[in-house]
C-alpha cells in the first residue's frame, strides 16, 4: 500500500477537487444570515415598493398641469387635501388640483408627479403657487421601480450582504435557504507536540497548528472541531482520523507528514474504507511534504508540521476547498482579492515549483510596496509579521526589485 | 430648543468623534478571539522555541568537522546516537561524531548544524559519510529565532487574525483581553413602516433599515440589538430611544430625520439629558438629512429613512466610530482597503457637498472597470446591484470617463 509517491502540481489538485459538492441546506432567519451562502435564487414574489411612492416633500399633482410655470408666472393649484404617510389618499385630484404630500407617501389618483416644496408658496389658505414644471413621474418611485415581481434579486451560490438583508425584508422574506458550513475535523500530531495549557520541557513545543488552521476555517465559513493532540503513532492516529471523518467533511491532520520513517499519516488515511490517495507530496513552497486523500466528498489533508507551510497550504488549496463545500458559486482560488503593489528587493526562486513569499506592506506616495520576509517555515513569528503573500510561478527563476506582484493579503 | 441647524461637513464629523474612547475590556480563550481587538500590548514571556531546533530529517554534529567534505572526498562520523522527538538527547558529540535527528528535534550537546540525510551515505553500521559541508547553525532554529523573551509579539489595538492565535498558542497563552464589542441598538421609526411578518397595504412598506443596519453592524464587530419599529410621534420615540441609550452604545435610529414638520427625532434625542447635538444635516450625498448627538462617550444617529442613504451614513461614519469603540488603533476611514478602477463613463457631481456614487466592477485585461449605478436612494435594488461606492470631492463637479477611482468595496 505504500508503494507510491505522487507529487502533484496545484494545477493538478485543484483539479481534482472540482467535483466537490456543497453540502446539504438549511433555513436560517435573516437576521443570522450574513454572510452565509445562498442555496437557492431569489424570486421576488411582489412588486418594490408596490406602489406610487413619492420621495420628496412637496405637492402631489399632474405634472402637465405644470407646464408653464416659472418664478415670473407661477401657476396656482387648489390644496385639496393632505397625504397621510402610510394611508391610502381617500381623494383624487382634477384639474388645478394638488394635496400636499410628504416623503414616501402615495401619491393619489390623478397625480403623477411631485413638486418639491421649495418651488411652492401658499398664497391664500388652501392655494398655492407653484413656479417651476415638473415632468410626469419626478420625484416619484413607481411601484415595481426597486424590484418587479418574478425578478431574480440574488443568485444561488452567493455570500449574503447588509443590503442582501434589506432587500429579503423589503421583500417580506424572513427566512432564507443557505447551504449548511463545512465542518473541519483538526488534529496536531508529533511527539514533541504538547498542549498549550501545558509547560513545554527542552525539545518540546506547544500545539499551534490547532488554533492557526481553526482561525483559517472560521475566516473560511466552517466550524472547526478541535480533536486534539495524538502521538505519532498508526493505532493512535488511526483512531483520531477515523472520529474525524465520521464528524467532519475535511480532516486536517498537521504533522507526521514527512517522507521520513514515521509517516503514519499515510497510513491512517490508508486504513480508512474506500479512500484514494491525491497526492502525496505538492511542488510548491514550502508546503511540500502534504499529502491529500478523498474519501468519496470528503477529504483527508496530512499537512506539514511547520506553522508556515500548514498556513500556505490552507490558504492555496483548503480555503478553496471549503469555497466548494459551502456551495459559493465562485470559491476563492489563489489570486482572489489581491493587491498589486511593487516588490522592494530580488526575490530567487526554484525553476519546478510554485513558490510563496510571505510580504510585509507598505503604502508609499500612492502605490503599496512588498518587502519579502525571509525566514524558515517553522517561524510563525514571520506569519504575524506578514501582510500576506505571493506566487512565484513555476518556470519562474526569480522576481526583480520593482517588479509588479500579486499580494494576497491575510 | 429648535432654534439651530447646523449643517455639517464630513471632516467636522469625523473630528468630533477622534475622542471617543474604546469600551471596556474582557478575557477570551484563544479559540474565540478571531477578529477581536487587542486590548493590550502582547509581551512574549519565553523564548521560542525554546531549545535549538533542527529543521531537517539527517544529522546533528559540528559543523566545523565538515569542512572539507564532498562527493569526491566525504568526510566520515561516528553515529553515536539518535534523537527522539521531543525528548532531550541523553548524550553528547565529541569530534567526529553525529546522531541521527529528526525534523523538529533538539540539538545534542557538541552540535551546531545538521546535514540534511540526501548528503550522507551509511557505509557500515554505525558510520556515515558526509559529502558537504554545512555552516554553524545550517538548518537548526536558535532557542529565540521565532521569539525572544520580552518582544512585543502583537500590539494593543489591532485585530487578531489566524496567525496571531499561533503566536498565543506558540507561547502558552489560552486568554487574551481584547475590547468588549460595542453594542448598537436598532430603531425603524415612519407612520408607513411594517414589520417583515406583515403583509403592508398599499402606502406601507416593510422595514428595511433594521436589517441592513444590523448587517452593517456585524460587519464592524458590533452587535445589534434591534428594538423594532416606532410611530413617528415624539412620545413613542423618547421612550425608545431612552431604551436604546440605556442598552447601547449607539442609537440608530432610521427614518423620521428630514426637516419636515414630524421631525421629532431631534426632540427624542434633546429629551435626553446631557445630549449635545453635533450636527443636524451633513453635506454629502445622498445621507444628508442626518442628525447626529452625543452624550458623553455615546453617539445618538437620526438616519435617513431612504435604504441606501442610510447605509451610505453607515459606511462613511459609523464604522468609523465602531472601530474607535472597539479600540482599533486605526479605525477604518473611508479611503481604506479601497480598490483602484477606472470609470468608464462620465459623472456629475454638485459643488459643494461630497457625493457617494454606487458603482459596479468588472475586470477587463488587468484592470477593474467601474459603472457607476444611476437610481434614486430609496431603492434598496441599486446597493444588492453595486459592487462598492467611489466619493467625489467638495470640490470636484464631477468625473470624467476613464479616471482613476477608489472603490469602497461592499
Amino acid at each position: 500500500m505504500r508503494s507510491f509517491f505522487k507529487v502533484k502540481r496545484a494545477e493538478d489538485i485543484f483539479e481534482s477537487l472540482r467535483d466537490i459538492e456543497p453540502l446539504g441546506t438549511e433555513s436560517v432567519h435573516i437576521t443570522g444570515a450574513l454572510d452565509r451562502i445562498l442555496a437557492r435564487d431569489i424570486v421576488s414574489g411582489e412588486d418594490l415598493p408596490g406602489f406610487q411612492r413619492c420621495t420628496v416633500d412637496g405637492y402631489a399633482l399632474a405634472a402637465k398641469d405644470t407646464f408653464g410655470a416659472s418664478e415670473n408666472l407661477p401657476t396656482p393649484f387648489t390644496v385639496v387635501g393632505e397625504v397621510r404617510m402610510g394611508e391610502i389618499p381617500d381623494f383624487g385630484l382634477r384639474r388645478g388640483e394638488c394635496a400636499q404630500i410628504p416623503t414616501g407617501g402615495m401619491l393619489p389618483e390623478g397625480a403623477d408627479a411631485v413638486v418639491m416644496i421649495e418651488y411652492s408658496q401658499m398664497v391664500e389658505d388652501g392655494v398655492v403657487e407653484i413656479s417651476r414644471p415638473v415632468s410626469p413621474l419626478e420625484n416619484v418611485i413607481q411601484p415595481d421601480d426597486d424590484v418587479k415581481r418574478g425578478q431574480v434579486v440574488l443568485h444561488k451560490g452567493t455570500p449574503v450582504r447588509p443590503q442582501d438583508l434589506g432587500i429579503f425584508a423589503g421583500l417580506g422574506i424572513g427566512h432564507v435557504d443557505v447551504f449548511t458550513k463545512p465542518r473541519a475535523a483538526i488534529i496536531s500530531t508529533g511527539e514533541e507536540i504538547v498542549d498549550i495549557g501545558q509547560k513545554p520541557k527542552a525539545g518540546q513545543i506547544r500545539d499551534i497548528n490547532s488554533y492557526t488552521l481553526g482561525g483559517l476555517c472560521i475566516k473560511s465559513g466552517a466550524e472547526p472541531i478541535y480533536l486534539g493532540i495524538t502521538r505519532d503513532r498508526f493505532e493512535d492516529l488511526r483512531v483520531l482520523v477515523g472520529k474525524g471523518i465520521s464528524q467532519a467533511d475535511v480532516v486536517l491532520l498537521s504533522g507526521g507528514s514527512s517522507v521520513g520513517e514515521k509517516d503514519f499519516a499515510l497510513d491512517a488515511f490508508l486504513s480508512l474504507e474506500e479512500v484514494e490517495i491525491v497526492a502525496h507530496g505538492v511542488s510548491i513552497s514550502p508546503g511540500k511534504p502534504t499529502i491529500i486523500a478523498r474519501k468519496g466528498n470528503k477529504t483527508l489533508w496530512g499537512l506539514p508540521g511547520h506553522p508556515v507551510s500548514a498556513m500556505i497550504i490552507f490558504d492555496v488549496f483548503i480555503r478553496y476547498l471549503l469555497g466548494r463545500l459551502s456551495g459559493l458559486s465562485n470559491p476563492p482560488e489563489y489570486s482572489s482579492h489581491a493587491l498589486e503593489a511593487e516588490l522592494d528587493r530580488n526575490v530567487e526562486s526554484a525553476s519546478g515549483r510554485e513558490d510563496y513569499i510571505r510580504v510585509k506592506l507598505a503604502h508609499r506616495e500612492d502605490r503599496w510596496l512588498a518587502t519579502p520576509i525571509l525566514g524558515k517555515s517553522g517561524l510563525i513569528s514571520t506569519m504575524v509579521e506578514a501582510d500576506g503573500i505571493i506566487r512565484i510561478d513555476m518556470n519562474t527563476e526569480g522576481l526583480y526589485r520593482g517588479e509588479k506582484v500579486k499580494v494576497r493579503l491575510f
